[in-house]
């Protein structure tokens, strides 16, 4: 019975996600974000890469690296506040820190992997890389239990010309890209004010925090639209 | 950077499938094989298995713990002995010997979770369990690659009544399951002599091997159903 098992990590994510609060909630349900697994040299996981063109979708097993503790229970989101027992969610603080993502693959060069959909933060350890195959993966009629539906609402954000400034200089001088972060949190669910980074201004204008910026925006509900108009 | 990962399995599972050849080939391509996942005790595993009523399928990662070494080019089943990158297959002989398979969820008691449909042999270590997402992880059209479309054909298992009596002498005596053993191998491509233990006797008979044991057999193409004639 093996006791401890010792991992090494295959590669490692880099991607414009560096923080947690980045990452969205379920990566494949937000619009793609770009990103590049690069394998550790010296293991010729060159060679092990061949014949992945034509497949479009990977499975990625990954160590939720900024993670620390866990807790037998969670509070998922949508969920009411109601708590379940970790192995009945996808919480990413779990036994082991253990990641499963299904990604798109979009081709490989030399020992990089380009993916998008991905919800994985820059410097994500990555276990292994598997193909996705519909006859062992895909059962679209499961059984979801406490979890539901998918929330079909995906918000379109529109950000103001001023506002895309504003996150241009942002991204220039300081390196945060606060318009990404605003499409990660912004496209599902922008007006929930339960979530500690979102707060009412007044009406349908809201405020969403990320360090020590601002970023101020209104939601349509009719047209399922999420503007942009100033970051500060 | 984190170098390595120690992992402590959450689990072990128990099944009657002890030996790599036992295994089916897909989990879900067989019969449904139970199985149990014996949680370690200790660590509040039972209350985190709250809320797993009501999903029908569980992702397991998994450790490949009877294999010890990989190489970066595979030959899977079905591709013309072509060899593949091993990230671009599901061979379980890889870097870090990770396994995930998605199983049908029966139920839970305390630190056991009973689930079928599942290729893992006993004594596995198990690193996680999440649950199945359609929204997340189904993706019914995706491309395969090299792999191709499923091989529909499943053959229908017939036991002449004198094989079921040494097949239950046999387990009672050694404790070998060799219906279970046949089941695995033969209800996919039951007449490829290609595998190193089917071998064609005359016609449409085979001799399938399982150590000292020998399981003979006739394949009828027409009606998908392979009689076990005999086993000794």
């Amino acid at each position: 019975m093996e006791k401890s098992v010792i991992i090494k990590p295959v590669g490692y994510v880099r991607s414009d996600l560096k923080e947690r609060y980045e990452a969205p909630r379920q990566g494949t349900m937000t619009a793609a974000t770009g990103a590049v697994i690069e394998l550790e040299p010296g293991c010729n996981f060159e060679q092990a890469l061949t014949g992945l063109e034509g497949f479009s979708h990977l499975w990625i097993i990954y160590i939720f690296h900024k993670n620390d503790s866990w807790k037998p229970m969670v509070t998922p989101p949508r969920n009411g506040g109601k708590k379940v027992g970790v192995f009945a969610s996808r919480s990413p603080h779990r036994p082991n820190r253990t990641g499963l993502s299904c990604v798109k693959y979009i081709k490989h060069e030399g020992l990089n992997i380009y993916i998008s959909g991905s919800d994985m933060l820059d410097g994500t350890p990555v276990l292994d890389i598997k193909p996705y195959l519909p006859y062992s993966d895909s059962f679209p009629e499961a059984a979801t239990g406490w979890a539901g539906e998918r929330v079909q609402v995906s918000y379109e954000i529109r950000v103001a010309p001023g506002a895309a400034e504003q996150a241009a200089v942002i991204k220039e001088k300081e390196g945060q890209n606060l318009l990404n972060y605003a499409r990660v949190q912004l496209s599902v669910n922008p007006d929930d004010v339960s979530r500690k980074r979102v707060s009412i201004v007044e009406g349908n204008r809201y405020c969403l925090s990320y360090r020590k910026w601002r970023i101020y925006y209104e939601v349509d509900i009719n047209s399922g639209t999420v503007h942009v108009s100033e970051i500060r």
